[in-house]
């Protein structure tokens, strides 16, 4: 199939739509529910605050009480009682009487107001405020954040840290997520070996994939497990099934050039569902992907560049979804700093560095050439229908950093 | 010194950084350098390519030997071995002779070109080429993405997906990086009891921050452990000194609303030396740090968003340069949908939701309300020159997830 005719990027990625699958839930503490997404939603078990708490350390008072105090005109209160955080007064207060009270402790009955201490001064039993202040002044109102019993976070909600606060405060000590899919990496290649900083022998490339894309995996949520195969087919064919019963994933890498002579697909079509070979993108082209025991198996390239730009246009993507979430590229545009060819027909991820309103694109884009990939923080993207850019024109431009889960 | 004059941001962020400490380093396995910070400079031990690597799945071929091959006019050439991957061959290529290669093997002796399997039709042990090709085409150069010996990667570089594969290629399988800095976080505050479903007692609250500040940690590279203290002088004297002595930085939370007379400022200017108490933002003016046993501790507010904000205002550039990494914001201009009033002197972080072009502040900031920073997705940062903005003024806009590690 890779010889009639390629997938554009949209066909290729609506076949791997319509085999989503997303992952099943599981409930963990809070303080594992960082970054997670919220397999149910959250209702708050209180108010939040509780009650009218106060927002200083000062005094509670009446606030009509203090009306026209001022340096010059100073008016003294009387001090009834003293309460910490974590305590409530029982007194209440009356006509220019007032209670120390600290940060987050409950307004006092009677009182609607707190004067910061800074206004005060403290001459035995009594204060003398140096300012007013108004009704609910330094008081933040019960539930002003939180009301008792309403939906606060709905199911797919990403946790961050703001959110891991506010479901604390619901009364969650822990919580439903979806569960993070386990994706194992399958490299293929005769010719790979461990870095080593001896001499390699003759034929021999230092296997680094099993890094990266394990890194990437890691960067969409996700958990990575790397195994290796020799380019046999019963080799490969062995880890794909085994791998296909034991994770959620599975990514392969190398054997995915050129048609299905290659072993990788071979395999694939044999125990599964093929669902497409060959991509019209660059770089990548080299893609497949195919259905085995029900499990996605990703083949992507052998070649680092290629197979970076596979995962971040398909199985980034797919992983994000699994837990729920949404991933589309979020398209910036910026300025070409140079001319940049394309072919109509064609998706092209480029290499590129770009800062607050420029983009300036590598210019060595061999697939296999690392380094574009470490001195580029971004893609510019050219749709199939555009034959590319003139020095100058405004591009879409994808941030790195903008993908990462 | 909070009552007599409060630090700017700058001269407290100045404090600060006159304290700066450094982690040292460790030698982690590739495995587990992602994310983390180069402590030494990498040296490629190999060439990568390290030989002369096919691109493609074809035949290696004399480049002179194709001209003028085209589907009406095809060449014919013999086929003098097959090389698969990891294989070298030990034939040297003559005039009209080819080599079945796979993608990833040396081109072979003679041969200085590769012409895709697509343009071809194998007939025997002969080859029909179709189409001819240029010399070097198809050919991944020697050395073209690292040259040996040569400095690739440079102290302080943060180690991406590409950077890892890098390394790896460069031949390393372990590589030094800066240690990661442990925190201890010390919640202080009576009131405060764990997540519960169950009805809260009188004035007790939630300890929201335990989660919150810890994900916060986490998201700076380093790594989180939360303890509790009471309001006592000495239990909150005991947690610093203990924790001093153990982790690479503490903060503290609760306990810091407006004089030396609260107790974890009075705890640190009696061990330490206190480098700053109160500062002109908003939310976060209840915000103290001091030296305690040559650590830095953090005295955070209590209130959860100012907590929030003080720790993006100082702790999270703290962390990144404990681990060899700059932190600035990373600052947009957008435009705002209200008007924003501020105050000359004081800097304000408003939080916002921003989209590609416009930010609309989240309008209900108690320092307290946790649902204001799940609203938001930035800050807008007001200078402390700055009167605020009208509706329509371009601000200066910065996006948490820029501020993630």
């Amino acid at each position: 199939m890779f010889l009639s005719k390629l997938d554009s990027l949209k066909e290729a990625s609506s076949k791997i739509e319509q085999h989503q699958k997303i992952m099943s839930s599981e409930v963990v503490s809070l303080g594992e529910a960082h970054k997670r997404v919220l397999a149910e939603g959250i209702k708050s078990f209180h108010d939040s605050p509780p009650f009218d708490k106060s927002a200083m350390d000062g005094f509670a008072v009446r606030a009509e009480d203090t009306f026209g105090a001022s340096k010059s005109a100073p008016k003294t209160f009387k001090i009834v009682d003293s309460i910490g955080a974590g305590v409530a007064s029982n007194k209440t207060i009356g006509p220019n009487e007032a209670i120390v009270i600290a940060t987050g402790s409950p307004i006092p009955e009677g009182a609607n107001a707190v004067i910061m201490k800074e206004y005060t001064e403290t001459v035995g039993d009594e204060v003398i405020l140096s300012s007013q202040v108004t009704p609910g002044e330094n008081v933040s109102p019960k539930a002003e954040d939180i009301k008792k019993g309403s939906v606060i976070l709905s199911p797919k909600t990403f946790i961050r840290y703001q959110e891991l606060g506010l479901i604390a405060s619901a009364g969650y000590s822990e919580v439903e997520v979806y569960k993070k899919p386990r994706v194992k990496i399958i490299i293929t290649g005769n010719e790979l070996v461990d870095p080593t900083k001896e001499e390699l022998g003759p034929a021999q490339i230092i296997n680094s994939n099993q890094y990266s894309i394990s890194a990437m995996v890691h960067d969409s949520g996700a958990v990575a497990e790397v195994g290796r195969a020799h380019d046999t087919f019963d080799e490969v064919k062995e880890a794909i099934l085994k791998a296909t019963e034991e994770y959620d994933v599975v990514i392969t890498t190398g054997g995915t050039a050129i048609s299905k002579g290659d072993v990788v697909l071979d395999v694939i079509d044999e125990i599964g569902d093929m669902l497409l070979h060959g991509v019209s993108i660059r770089p990548g082209k080299a893609f497949g992907c195919g259905v085995v025991n029900d499990t996605m198996v990703f083949a992507f390239s052998g070649q680092p560049v290629a197979a970076m730009g596979q995962f971040d246009m398909f199985a980034r993507r797919y992983l994000f979804r699994m837990q729920g979430r949404d991933f589309e590229f979020d398209i910036v545009k910026k300025e070409s700093e140079l001319k940049i060819p394309s072919q109509l027909g064609r998706t092209d991820f480029i290499r590129t560095y770009s800062d607050e309103s420029h983009a300036r694109h590598i210019l060595n884009r061999g697939s296999g050439v690392i380094r574009s990939m470490v001195d580029a923080n971004s893609y510019i993207i050219i749709d199939e229908n555009d034959e590319g850019y003139q020095k100058g024109d405004m591009v879409d431009v994808v941030f790195f950093d903008s993908m990462i889960w």
